[in-house]
Formats: C-alpha cells, sequence, structure tokens
C-alpha cells in the first residue's frame, strides 16, 4: 500500500465561508463517536424518530413525512424528481441559476417533458410567468424552485409560487439547501409538498445527509405512480417503510454516525430557536454586505432579493479570481467560493452559514480583503469594510 | 420542537455481531472529528487521492479506478447498474439469495432485459448454467453475481464467472460489500469490471459510503454509453470528473467526515495487512460455527462454500426468533441479525466482520446462548458451544 497515503490525518482548521460546507460545532463532531447501533436497534429506531420530529419542526410542517435521505443534498433533488414524476410527466423547472439548471438536468434524465421558465442569474423568476406557462399547458404534474440560489444568492419568494402551482393541480418542489435554518421555510403554511435540504449549509452539520419532507399531497402522488422510480436507492415508497410505522422494514442500512450528527446539530438549532437563527444570519450577511460595499466592490444580488447567507461579489477587473481565493486560504485560513457555470471566473460566493455566519468571521474576511486587495492592484481605503460593518452590527 | 426528542445522545455501546453494522474502532470514531474541509480545498483533495489509491490496495487493483460513492452499499450496486446497463440492454444477474433479488430489481428499473441465473439460498450458483445461459443470447452487456450473499453467508467463487462472462464479451460485475477486507477479492487477477462495497462491513467505518472499482473495460463501457444514466446522483462519469485528473469538476459536495472515517479505517487495515485480516476472520468464524455446532445447531452453509464473517444458523423449531434476539440485545448488549426475505424468521445471522471479529466476542456470543437457549426450552450441553470454539482456536 501507498505509504505516502497512510501519514495520520491532521486537516487544517479552515474558516469556510464558502457555499458549504460550513464550519461544524465541536458539539456536532463529537456526536459522531458516539458507539455505532444497528439499523434495527429499538434505541436507533427512537433516535430516527426524534430526528425526524426535529426535521418537521424546522421544515414549519406538522402533518409533513420528513427524513434524512442517505446522500447529500443533490440525492434530495434526485429524491424528488426521481419520485414525483414518471415517464411522460411534465414539470415546469423555474431556472435562475446553476441549481435550477441541475433540476432540469435531472428532471430530463427521469424521461419527463420538462418547460423551463428563466430569468437571469441574479434575479428571481417573475411568477406570472409561471402562471402564464401553467395555463398553456394541460396537465402539469410538478412545478419546481430553488428557494435560496446558491450560485448566486438570490431569494426567491415561494408562496405565490406555491399558490399558483396548486391553483393547476400541480405539486409544488422546493430546493431549500441553501435556505433551510436560515431563512424561514414554513413547508405546511407556504404549501410546500416536496422540500430538500442537505446539512452543510445553515443547519451546521458535516455534508453527507439531505434532509426532505413531503406533504399528503406528495405522499399520495408516491402512492399513484403507474411506475416504479427509476432510483431504487432514493424510493421514497420503501424508504417511508423503513422510516415509519410500526414494521420497520430493512432498505438500506442507515448512515447511523451522519444522523447522530444531524441530531446534535437539529438540538443546537433548537436550543438557538429559528427566530434567532434567522436574525442572526441576516444580521451577520448585512454587515458583510456593508463591508464589501464600502471595499469598492460590486454585489450581484440586491438587498430586497438577496439571501443574507451567500453573498455572491464580483471579481473586480483587474483581480485574478483563483489567486486571491488562494492567497485567502493560505496565508488566512479562509475559504470563500468561486463562481459556478457562466458565473466562474466572475464572482466570489461568501457563506455565512450556521456555525460560519459569525461577527468575527465577517470582521476578518474584510480585514483579509483589505490586506490582499491592494496588494494585488486594487485601491481600499484601509479600515473602510471594517467599520461599515461595525455601523450594521451596533 | 418536541422536548422528548432532545435529550443528550447516549446510545448503549452494543457488540455489533449481526450482518452490519459492525463495531468501529476509537481511531476512526475520532477522526471524524477532524475540521472539516470544502470540497475543492487542496488539502482534502489529497485526501480523496489517498483513499483512492488505498482503496485501489484493497480492491486488487493497479489500473482501475476507484472511489467511495457518497451513499451505502445499496448506492454502490445502483451506480454499478445505473452507469453498466441502458433499457434494451441485457444482463444476465446470478440470484442466491437476497442481494441478488435487489439488483434483479435495480436492473429492472434501469429497463434493462434481466435473465436470472439462479440457485437455492444457501448455494452457489453453479457456472455451467451461466455459460448456458449466455450460449443461448446473443450480446450480453454485463454479468453481475453477489461474492458474499450477506442473507446465507454463501462465498461464490468468482474467478470461473469472470472468465465466462469475458469469453462472451460481457462485463463482469461484483457484490463484495460483505467480503471485502474479510475475503480476497483481487479484482484484475479475478477479472472483476466492476466491484462495488460498503464501509460498515469487514472494513470497519461506520455504514455511510460504498467504495466502488472500475476496470478499463468498464471505464471504456460508460464512454461509449448511448444514453445518459438515469441517475444524475450516481453517474459515474460526472463522478470521475470530480475524484480524478487535474481539473476537479464539482458534482456534489464530498462527505468529508465520513471520508475521514473511510481513511482511517483503510489505514489499519494495511497495519493489520490484508493477509492477516482474512486470516483473522476465518480463525474466529471457524470457532464461531464449531461453538454452533457443538450446541446442537444447524448451520445454513456447509464449511466448504460459506464466508466465515458472516453465518446463518438455522432458528430451531422450539425457539421463537424474535425473543431470542430480543433478550440477546437487553440482557447482553448483543446484537445479531434476523433473517431476511424468505429467510425471515427461519435463520440467525451472526457476523464476525472488522473490528467485531474478535475472539472475546465469539466466547462471550456462544457463552450468552448457552445461558439463553436452555431457559427457552432448548437443551444444551454446558460449557459445550466454548469447548469446541476454544479447540479451534488453540
Amino acid at each position: 500500500m501507498p505509504v505516502g497515503n497512510m501519514e495520520e490525518l491532521i486537516p487544517p482548521e479552515r474558516i469556510l465561508l464558502g457555499p458549504g460546507p460550513s464550519n461544524v460545532s465541536p458539539r456536532v463532531l463529537r456526536s459522531m463517536t458516539a458507539p455505532i447501533l444497528g439499523y434495527l436497534d429499538p434505541d436507533f429506531i427512537t433516535i430516527m424518530d426524534g430526528v425526524a420530529s426535529m426535521l418537521r419542526h424546522i421544515f414549519g410542517t406538522k402533518t409533513g413525512f420528513t427524513l434524512p435521505i442517505s446522500g447529500t443534498g443533490s440525492a434530495g433533488m434526485e429524491a424528488g424528481l426521481s419520485n414525483l414524476l414518471e415517464p411522460e410527466d411534465t414539470a415546469v423547472i423555474l431556472d435562475n441559476g446553476f441549481f435550477g439548471e441541475r433540476m432540469v438536468e435531472i428532471a430530463n434524465r427521469q424521461r419527463a417533458n420538462v418547460i423551463r421558465v428563466s430569468a437571469d442569474w441574479g434575479t428571481p423568476v417573475d411568477p406570472d410567468l409561471l402562471e402564464a406557462e401553467l395555463r398553456q399547458h394541460k396537465q402539469i404534474k410538478l412545478v419546481a424552485a430553488v428557494h435560496a440560489e446558491t450560485s448566486t444568492g438570490v431569494l426567491q419568494p415561494m408562496a405565490d409560487l406555491a399558490k399558483i402551482a396548486h391553483s393547476y393541480n400541480a405539486l409544488f418542489m422546493v430546493d431549500a439547501v441553501t435556505s433551510l435554518a436560515g431563512n424561514p421555510v414554513e413547508m405546511d403554511k407556504t404549501g410546500i409538498d416536496f422540500c430538500y435540504s442537505a446539512t452543510q449549509k445553515c443547519l451546521g452539520a458535516p455534508p453527507g445527509l439531505s434532509p426532505v419532507a413531503l406533504s399528503e399531497m406528495a405522499l399520495e402522488a408516491l402512492s399513484s405512480r403507474r411506475t416504479k422510480p427509476m432510483s431504487w436507492y432514493l424510493d421514497l415508497g420503501l424508504l417511508r417503510d423503513y422510516w415509519q410505522g410500526g414494521t420497520r422494514v430493512y432498505h438500506h442500512t442507515a448512515p447511523v454516525s451522519m444522523i447522530y450528527a444531524l441530531r446534535e446539530a437539529l438540538r443546537i438549532v433548537s436550543e438557538e430557536t429559528l427566530e434567532f437563527r434567522f436574525d442572526r444570519h441576516e444580521r451577520n450577511g448585512k454587515a458583510l454586505r456593508a463591508g464589501l460595499r464600502a471595499l469598492g466592490l460590486t454585489l450581484m444580488v440586491p438587498d430586497q432579493i438577496c439571501t443574507y447567507q451567500l453573498t455572491s461579489v464580483q471579481v473586480p477587473d483587474n483581480i485574478d479570481d483563483v489567486i486571491l481565493r488562494t492567497r485567502l486560504l493560505k496565508e488566512f485560513n479562509i475559504e470563500i467560493g468561486g463562481g459556478l457555470g457562466r458565473f466562474k471566473g466572475k464572482v466570489w460566493r461568501i457563506g455565512l452559514m450556521g456555525e460560519s455566519s459569525r461577527v468575527a468571521n465577517v470582521l476578518l474576511l474584510l480585514s483579509a480583503l483589505e490586506t490582499l486587495l491592494p496588494q494585488m492592484g486594487y485601491e481600499v481605503t484601509a479600515g473602510s469594510g471594517i467599520s461599515a460593518a461595525n455601523a450594521k452590527l451596533m
């Protein structure tokens, strides 16, 4: 075996200010050292029930069915599309960023007919365009949208879309990967039928699970399928037989340690309360945005439609995207994200999510930028970013 | 949020002697507390490369492409079938247990034509039957078989099957979920094109990842697909762009902590060496089998075709399956497995895998059975099981 690869694992301690993963509380990391239980152990089933119940609270659903899918956020996306769509079904997908495009790609692979309702990256989709599309077509099975688009930082309001979708008898599916536990999702109140998220963003756990929630209407849609979902691994009907009810039917071996981590992260969320957590994300995001603007940088998304946990910033003309990010990583141990897709090389994505959403991180990042940008030929007024951020924090 | 579900997590310490998960070394559990890294952090890419390289060693392949799929063993099964099969392709699946049946189910969902070559549960499949089937049909894309069938404990020899498959130009896919790191797999030497496993069996890590390996022929088959795989999440071409080569293209956020755990588990395997690990599994399995026989219990699989890390035992006529397993769990903290599918209620499955494969566990389980069985009306000679096991261990 290659000896060079076998050294002791000592990863550096990064300050994770990218689009996720975010930093994880020591409490959550430590929870993963708890002893492993079998997937049908009565004690593990109690843990599963507790996690499902806490997820109902976070998603804002009283009667919905919740579980963490044994895969990352994209597995949750695929679970929704592959269980709610059958070949020849028609789906309308709102597409204003990288993850809207990913939904289109996955829906196509289900052999569904996909209608896109698009908007420019960095802007929300106009609900009137959705309505116009639904009026034209009959029998739309599903409308899907991204709540907080991680590629741009746009926060798309969900309530109007849900109303429109339901008025045409379509199911409404929402990507809450970056929004859950950072922005209110309120599944029941909003009228969401399938909502999926990920553990490594505002929830504050390591990446690896995708919490999902299904409304009663979504569950009915599962029962009335004409064909089996193409994915067996993500078959929500089979997963329900394991996660719910009196007889727990083995489907796959649950990722026990990851479920411990999610549970501990959910406990921390509940101790902080969702309301305080939303406020914290907003307050720190506002401070960051004020600081970045004071440095003369251009934000890609205006305040009224932004999600405060993920801010996309235009890379200034004379600055090399990769060099700046590499220096931030090497000299300050800070990770920020580059652009995805058509934003590659053009924007930085700065995340303040979960444990990473801290005043100290805002000030440290602004301070690092005030140091590095002038060295790379971009002039800033010393102290300006930090002053502007501090003014928002007072 | 429901308060009753929010108590501190304190799972009991079980002795896991079921079909997996097995016990996990404290070293592996502790590795998951290491700081989270971003999925494109250069330090994380070094870790990925190390894991891929150690996996090549474990799978026994010099030139194969290896990675851990971000899902459990069944996700590895689905990755293989959904990437190597297209609609209308024909697959021959060897089916002598629950997991052979699962392969049939997943292949059907890929809209492939499936030909089963079956054998009774508890017996291996006759390679001549495979050859006869291949002779009859033209253009078989894939032959798939289970190496160590977790529902029965049969160890199916792979080399003859590989030769037959290749002589008819079919790819050869192997389920090594229970065999990897417990029995020699030797992918290159055997002639395996796609091999998948799971972390929670003989590898000794928590459940959550599915290490897989592809031969060059399998990689060529990926490149020459006419259609995209139905699963985007498990698309091995996209995963390869992230796991291999100079430009790492984002696919999904890697489950960082689980990859740390796998890495530490692989280090432990390499310190023990595969050879010693195989011997340990065999020695402890032989002792267990001798002890169970001395208690008058009937093993479902004869020695010549058994896998020593998973022993299936017939539930005696007058003993209630569930009561015995519940008492083992409550009174001795020992988990053993029940039967799956047609073996439900009829067999116990006793695993001695990875960390769980210890002399102490063999003796403890036999001692617990010697205590419980007579209380439930099944007569055994006191000390007989332990003596017989000890004789094998000397």
